[in-house]
């Protein structure tokens, strides 16, 4: 048994979700050319909305009291199928010296149940192309590959 | 031109969502064996938790005053790229008989616009792998299949 704890995620670990998000593996190591990004009025900003958002959660996953993963569910209230609601997994991490050791598969058993306990009818989440591995890990914990993924940047 | 008018939907909208949701063509023709089905406390309650979170927006199109169309955008605000958000499409229908005139792409074109005018860096959706139609229409409209779509239904 793991001992992975997974906790909403604080103002104070924003540099933690920069750095799980782009892959970096040693805590010390900033990963945006500016060290001081993470205290930016950008990102404070952001996490200022993010709190204000009851429906938008981000949580961190410790490992013996070690940021190691997050990750972000987004709770979407539809009104078709009795007022359905879909959480939507953005932004799942774990730090990159600290994978194969089903920690992944944990925090995705930790929020299928969250979505259950908040009343949602699906989890769903979408995947590169390109990361096969990933979508054998989604199937696995029991992900349909039902739908085409489409993304347009603006 | 089109006469498409996007307005934000109302309480009373509950009902054609529904019928736009499952498919049905003709408005007077209700979709679910319940013909009461929109009135219940269900979507009732729907709309109300909908009607609370500001980042879950539900649009109707209508055509010279009739409703001929549907969507929600859930704006998910994130921390990566300095805050990005990102702007999701779910429930984008056009009613049945109002089909290949254009509506939906011009639909497309303004969910497009108001996801530009809130800031948002993408915007992002899912189709079924089995309509195939929709993806060339989606990439016509510059939309990248580049992700595989999971579901899991609790």
């Amino acid at each position: 048994m793991s001992k992975l704890q997974i906790r909403p995620a604080r103002r104070d670990d924003i540099a933690t979700i920069l750095m799980l998000s782009i892959g970096g593996n040693a805590p010390g190591r900033e990963i945006v050319d500016d060290p001081e990004a993470a205290q930016s009025d950008d990102y404070q900003r952001a996490f200022d909305r993010i709190e204000k958002d009851p429906n938008n959660l981000f949580f961190i996953a410790e490992l013996k009291g070690e940021a190691v993963g997050c990750m972000q569910i987004n709770l979407l209230l539809g009104i078709a199928g009795r007022g359905r609601l879909r959480a939507q997994l953005e932004g799942v991490h774990i730090r990159a010296d600290h994978r194969g050791q089903g920690l992944g598969g944990e925090m995705m058993q930790w929020a299928i149940a969250f979505a259950k306990s908040k009343g949602a009818g699906m989890v769903q989440l979408t995947s590169s192309k390109n990361r096969p591995e990933a979508h054998r890990f989604y199937e696995r914990l029991g992900f349909v590959r039902s739908h085409e993924g489409f993304k347009l940047s603006l």
